[in-house]
């Protein structure tokens, strides 16, 4: 196991600064200013921009098969009952919805919220439920109360974007822990509480996505999860699970939440997927005392979340048969993901291997030896299909043999026609890779620690 | 001057959880887990719930006038108008309304930005523009960038109480610099610059609310303002303007943003106050090198702001006469500002003095001598008024001898039944003192360095 370096601390900048202001004081003249990019927190290192952000602008030209965003399908969506909704929303609470609310969230919202959380087994109180902008909004600042520089946080390798990103702008140092095509690997998580623990070392928390993994497609089997609950018990590290794609399986199966076993773990939840994410309504279930600490830190980052769109959220839940909007969702997803498995069975050249997701968005593909996704991406681009590559999933640059496909959005037809080219791009640099030799890349040797759920 | 001390460093508090991981790694027993509470990042030290917060709950029972909230009045907004826009929204462009969209916000609402910032002199490039769930998480987002833990950030005293709490979260130092009824004093401003010179310390920024403060009421002579951009240009010291209220003035004239004298100025600008304050739809015009910075941050904090509500506040600013609804909004803020001077003049006792706002939402009234406003706010609630009493303004405690009192909110007649009853309190207050003596309070030892905008 690899830990990263403790980040810098900020005082090692301040000297220039300083000198200056004192020179300047002593009349010694003027005090040459210093541009803003000079004077931004040292946190900031930490905050790159994705590459699959990076990659946005590019794969969203319309000739390009886009198999690289999360964006959830919405055509199903009842837009005309939803217009006389939203109307009906500003004639009759206008003055409400229009106005400032609480920094927890819309108390009746927050009732439904756990009446949704019910399907998995959660049984909470409203008084523990803040709601966020996204439920990024929610682990961002659970982020902010639990980590200072160089505390250590757990997640699975690969991990969500977005996570990452969160957890590098608060300078945390992320520990991957290996999943297989059962999830994550209890032993491999004991394992990695043991070698730290031995260090004097208390990770902060395990941050993990059991259903329908973003990006792996991966599910934690259900006699893991009390396991990796008392193994986090054990050595005193809290749980952050992430859910977002937890209603959305194919068989019709809930998986019970890590939340449902244990009331200590930090759940959060989200509309993204399962109503409408341009709404940005998501949620944290958390105890009482942490509750508190979370409202302060929202406070003080949004004032409140924004009241029309949680009453919007929470007339759509009272009146609209929400479970079955969920069921239609689910069934475009599968039928996504049949067309996405059908193609890479037929099209995808020898030694690639992918997981079948049983829910969620995405499918996980480790390619031959000697093909380096994020270096191939480019040339891919240039063929007209986009993926996200795996690096971008680490905190540690590993990843280069995988890459992330995504079969929400597109229909069937164009998922099909994206990986009949992606197949022609890695025919090509397998081409390559035969002539030339496999490059010896650092990050290869690392495979046995941390193999990525490559199940087929 | 005053400097705070520096924030405590993490390291200090990890050794409890360290030595039980390591004893329990040397097989001397299991780790003692830590209730989450132990296990909070140092910076949650400085989150405490506003003393207005804490209140608001109080206040807001129908019996009480409260007089300490910054709702704004939308009783003037054109629901049924708006009930119509809004489902076509949601016919017409649902598919994108419903989305993600991008972190920096949509662009067309970004240009229309640029259109409203024009009123106030400054000429804007969209691609500047960063939307944000209100003004309070571009703020936020700032300081996340710019503040590392012990950096010293300048600002009025007294100054926003949302702007104090994000300056406590990532444990900045606030200085306070006074103002008088002109505004922010420039003589003192290069006081403290001078004296933080002196020690080595370049503030990060001024965070300045140059119209009609809150809560202090006032408003920067136009001849100050090139002064104080000048100070804080010779210093090295960015300025950070903050002008929810800007458009808010009674006798109709727009005062010139500093941003429009220095594109190098961090502007944040608001819907909140001008349309509608619960679609949270704010934002920040900075330079190209700092909004990279902030978009990243903006991405990690909720991914990206709402399209629904930015999409609203878009075709709003299309199809509304915004420039009149803002006129109407403005008059009747000014009714509500002369009935409650007027009232002032009225009922309250001798010694008390106030300013005379020329927009915006706040009077701010100093209390006679040994009159202690946050001793007093339980006394005056239990008379069934509500205030926000002047210490939580302030990040040093300073205060206690001035409260803010707000107009926007209840119609004229409360206002007048508020103030009523807030003299009375007050003299029951001073009867008090004046039977007892002046308690010696050392924080009014520094009155005549922290003059407070006390105008009459």
């Amino acid at each position: 196991m690899t830990l990263p370096d403790r980040p810098q601390q900020p005082d090692v900048r301040r000297s220039a600064a300083a000198a200056a202001a004192q020179a300047a004081a002593a009349g010694e003249g003027a005090v040459v200013p210093l541009a803003p990019t000079e004077r931004f927190a040292t946190r900031t290192a930490g905050m790159t921009a994705s590459e699959i952000r990076a990659l946005f602008a590019v794969a969203s030209r319309p000739e390009v098969v886009s198999l690289a965003g999360g964006m959830p399908n919405l055509a199903a969506l009842p837009l005309q009952s939803l217009a006389r909704e939203v109307a009906e929303l500003v004639d009759v609470d206008g003055m409400s919805a229009l106005q400032y609310g609480s920094a927890q969230g819309v108390p009746q919202l927050r009732e439904q919220i756990c009446e949704v959380m019910r399907e998995e087994g959660i049984e909470a109180d409203p008084n523990d439920v803040v709601v966020t902008v996204g439920s990024q909004m929610a682990l961002d600042l659970l982020t902010r109360i639990f980590v200072d520089p160089g505390d250590v946080v757990l997640a699975e390798g690969p991990s969500y974007v977005g996570a990452l990103g969160s957890f590098a702008a608060y300078q945390a140092r992320v520990v991957h822990v290996a999943m297989d095509e059962h999830g994550l690997v209890p032993e491999l998580l004991h394992e990695a509480l043991e070698s730290l623990a031995r260090r004097g070392i208390v990770p902060k928390f395990l941050y993990t996505i059991p259903n329908f993994h973003n990006p792996a497609g991966v599910t934690l089997a259900h006699e893991r999860r009390p396991r990796i609950l008392e193994l986090c018990r054990r050595y005193g590290v809290m749980v952050v699970e992430d859910n977002p794609y937890g209603m959305l399986g194919f068989d019709g199966e809930v998986h019970p939440a890590l939340r449902s076993y244990d009331p200590d773990v930090l759940y959060l939840g989200s509309f993204s997927k399962t109503f409408a994410s341009g709404l940005r309504v998501g949620w944290a279930l958390v105890p009482p005392l942490v509750r508190d600490r979370l409202v302060l830190a929202a406070e003080s980052a949004t004032l409140c979340p924004p009241s029309f769109t949680q009453m919007l959220v929470s007339r759509y839940l009272s009146h609209h048969d929400w479970r079955s909007q969920i069921k239609t969702f689910s069934e475009n997803y599968r039928e996504r993901r049949d067309a996405m498995l059908a193609a890479l069975e037929t099209y995808l050249p020898e030694g690639c291997t992918w997981n079948v997701p049983d829910g969620g968005f995405f499918v996980w593909l480790t390619v031959p030896e000697g093909v380096d996704t994020k270096a191939m991406l480019p040339r891919a681009v240039t063929a007209r299909v986009a993926y996200a590559s795996g690096t971008g999933f680490y905190a540690d640059g590993f990843g280069s043999r995988q890459l992330r496909l995504s079969f929400c959005f597109p229909t069937p037809e164009r998922i099909t026609e994206g990986v009949r080219r992606l197949a022609a791009v890695l025919e090509a640099e397998m081409e390559v890779v035969r002539t030339f030799g496999t490059p010896v890349r650092p990050e290869l040797t690392r495979g046995t620690q941390s193999p990525s759920p490559d199940t087929t």
